[in-house]
């Protein structure tokens, strides 16, 4: 980190700050302008010492040098993480694509938009069984029954299933029954979730919180790996911005950076990141041409019946159109390389 | 709610509109534009039915008129509520002072500070016993050891202490020890927590999240004033903007806009809300201006030594200063009033 | 538009209202409910309209129905609009692509990026001959001299020029030499300069806001089009949210939006889009996959020499690379249409 | 500032960024950690000098270290700057009040306001005589008849006139009537227009663009003082955030930051920053507790027949409530200073 000290400031101060430096185990290097001294200082730089520094007499302002992250980062493993995720395999260059209505509403409906988006292309399932909403006067999910009908969907369709956790207490219960536990945007910094999550077995797909800067993103993976769980697919799900048009603005430049910055595979959710169904395929189109390795598409048999999520599911129709779309652009991209 | 239906649409869909409509048990009052017709839907709207009514055939959108919370509200209840926090009274048209520093990290300073701040006007004592951070490589807080230290200030100060709460397991110890339970920002949508927070007999403070508006905020609240707990105290701590010279932006705007919105009691975080030190004066200032019931502010006794958030902490010198032109400026308002 | 009215307000202030709205030549439609009184006002709304009725006693709001602009929509004109640009087209279908430096440097130097990307596939040349920039401090343009240069590149390598223009006072100068005129992401809402632009015979090329919603866009476009001139382009080139890694987030759902809600070409702007080099080949490919009818990208033969943007100036030859998969990706689609 | 190389950078890289860093007069300090290799560069340094080094190979940041602003800063000039606007002074320590419509509607509406404020306290004069505004087809204002007006009231009530310039060929006019020339905040970079304001013999008020940084909003402050007009009043009217329930976000830490930052005074606009007129008291009251310099508020006698902002004008009742309040406050704070 860089340690910026005030103008002028008189030697005494940089002495002290210098000395604090050393005391921490920093080597210290000092740059003396004619305005300005400043000093690099190497060493393990965590927020609690850069808070420390930043309050002392005569420091300006603490310069963050080296990213906060180490065992998601790029220079930490150099080779792509790929994760197994029951029969299927997300990062490996393919284009993943999970798809199934928001909410598991009944065994009925769920098998029956199981089969239809297998046909079209879906190579995971997703639905929701816990579903508190904005409102406590919404549908709250079928809880434990519907983690059985996933379970009963991925025995009959073969693909594997994917479902929201929102309480450390539901990890045992949840974590029986999927293949892929998600944590939702706005648990992104639910320490003591990642925390647990860190310490189990199965693969967890990340969100992006709805105003988490990429940098904060990373650094939820980081608690999950550093609690022992390596399998992190991360998932950008739109930004909160200004714009209302759109329920949040999906950040697609997010594909790219997540792949330069860390070694892990990055899916994208264009119905939440949208919030319309017009928009689902054009942006879905987007984020392959971005270089996601894979999508997550809310699909419901008829989205005006829909007991939650209706305004931003696809048909399944819809969505087989979009599927063929995506494997030609992707075959396309993949000849040229 | 308002559903205006897309231009020349055909008498079908809108009679298909209007007798679903009627279904679900809503008065249905017609008015045909030139170019556009639109129903007014009179009777209990929640985001389902809104969603439903999103996807049918002809509708182009669905436009909310009345709020979606209703115990909150000041049309619920017109009186201001008025919250017991120990032997001190939050919502009255005085000004509570909480403060303290952001961890507590040992009974040694916490007792020190905790009765620097009393003697300088604080009324209540806040102190951090559970600190999972940002990166998982910080300082995690003294967990029931430092319950322990502040149920021991309060004995010792006569002052009630306010602490946070961030998983359901928790509950039960923190609600032992804690006169108030916080909840922090990051888990202002963490629906679990707030159930169970409405089923126990301690009030809440609720952090707005850094990036929630002001209505998902007041939702929040009705979670769980609806779960049983009508004890609940609102309190701004910033939103996350595109300005980087401050950690947060500070919505005072939010202070009468809750006032005017709900019958709820709202405080004002100016030391999360700026992240400077320098700023928690003038902005503590302001925020009695704009109306606010209280302040909570962190003071360490010795900011370059806090294990956290030392950046914006205040010395207790300061704290002291603050404090009496805080009253002066009340004194003056009041007087007028 | 709609008029909520305040809860229980009495009849007199409905009857005031009602009034009101007839005087101003609105149709005026009453739903009462239990709890509330609604009134849908057919006619023509305005910003103005809207204010008056908000200030009136009795009202809690107005809702606006109708979008505020007319000639853009798509409403109003069904077919796409298609622009000549010199000897080129925008809007036709196909992907158009402009390239060239920041800041027109030297007449060596421009001439030479010229014929590299025009080789590379490039079918219009970009260059700004006036760059008053965010310091005072910094190279602000060759003027005059630069849009000479400009012209002859055009001479010589038959394309099209593309340039910024940003005061009234310039106007004549720069549509004298240019094929396209620029109207920058600061000048989206200089309403002076929009009226003029209205009023020459020139195409104009808007760029979004930094801050501006979509609708604000499409209003700066109205401005244009409603003073005459109905060869407007529109240009995503990102917004402004509280993420650093990126200069500004790029936002692709404007670019099914704008075609959805408008009938005017969108081109995408990747390079300022994102300020960085390593993400303007994905961005642009996500960009096509969105369906943008071309892109803008800065190049320069030397970026570490340019005289400003090169952090998110492409070389040649990986302009000429991003090409090759922008014509494949694009050639896939179309196949499948 | 600071340049941080890649990670295990060879030699050869390094030893060329420094010559480079040399030929542009810098001097360089090498800090060679164990991981990295950073180079703390002490010079003048601009938006172009960072560039340049930003795409040098093997540089993967360059870290700003000193403030891009000079003669604004307080670093430049320690004393406060004083601003004389007609007879009276912004900058002394006492809160100036600008009070008036939002536009000159005619001569007999703005007389009338006028003296109503003046006897309410208000200490200088506002009034918009050129509307441009968002929608072409609303009220574009009086123009120079406005102007006109606009004289006649300051020779009628002795109080000084701000109002908005908008467009480089009008400077001569509206200098020639107004005493205070206010640059909205969608002008905040135009450069050609601060340019042309460097030049003139009248204090300039410059807003804050919606969504300026404070270090974008102090450059446009610098652009006019290095051009050579020192005579700048900043005003702080709201920034554009995802909260709705206000038209803007009033950012009130933005008036200490300045007072930091700068020499300059800073006024707020609580009527903008806010857009509804319930809150532009408790605002206010707030912008005061902060420390600011003076308040700009709409001011109208019948809000609902006001041609423009309406909703968010007081009536000179509540203006003149207002002010006593404010006045109280600011004498309790003073009598402890």
């Amino acid at each position: 980190m860089i340690i910026v000290m005030e103008r002028n400031v008189d030697t005494e101060k940089i002495r002290m700050v210098s000395l604090r430096l050393e005391e921490k185990g920093f080597q210290v290097h000092l740059s003396q302008g004619v305005e300005r001294t400043i000093m690099g200082a190497v060493g393990e730089r965590t927020q609690a010492i850069m808070e420390l520094f930043e309050t002392m007499a005569g420091v300006e302002k603490i310069v963050p040098i080296v990213q906060p992250f180490k065992m998601a980062s790029r220079e930490f493993q150099s080779e792509a993480t790929v994760v197994q995720v029951g029969n299927t395999i997300v990062g490996d260059g393919r284009v993943q694509i999970i798809a199934g209505p928001c909410a598991v509403e009944s065994r009925e409906r769920f098998m029956e938009v199981a089969f239809k988006v297998k046909e079209a292309g879906a190579t995971m399932l997703r639905g929701g069984a816990f579903k508190p909403r904005t409102s406590p006067y919404s549908f709250q999910g079928l809880e434990e029954e519907g983690l059985k009908i996933l379970a009963q969907a991925r025995e009959l369709t073969g693909l594997p299933i994917v479902t929201e956790i929102m309480d450390t207490r539901l990890i045992g219960m949840v974590a029986e029954y999927a293949d892929l536990l998600q944590v939702g945007a706005r648990n992104m910094q639910n320490f003591f979730l990642l925390r647990e999550l860190g310490k189990i077995n199965k693969p967890v797909l990340l969100k992006r919180g709805v105003s988490a800067t990429i940098e904060e993103w990373i650094m939820a993976a980081e608690y999950i790996i550093s609690s022992g769980n390596k399998q992190v697919i991360m998932c950008e799900r739109g930004i909160r911005t200004f714009e209302n048009y759109t329920r949040n603005t999906l950040d697609l430049s997010a594909v790219p950076l997540i792949k330069q910055l860390t070694h892990l595979p990055i899916i994208v959710d264009p119905s939440h990141g949208t919030g319309k169904s017009k928009l689902v395929e054009p942006m879905a189109l987007a984020a392959v041409g971005a270089g996601c390795d894979g999508l997550m598409v809310e699909v419901h048999q008829n989205p005006s019946e829909a007991w939650s999520d209706g305004p931003q599911s696809l048909t399944p129709d819809n969505f087989e159109k979009m599927v063929k779309k995506i494997m030609a652009m992707k075959d396309a991209l993949d000849n040229l390389a």
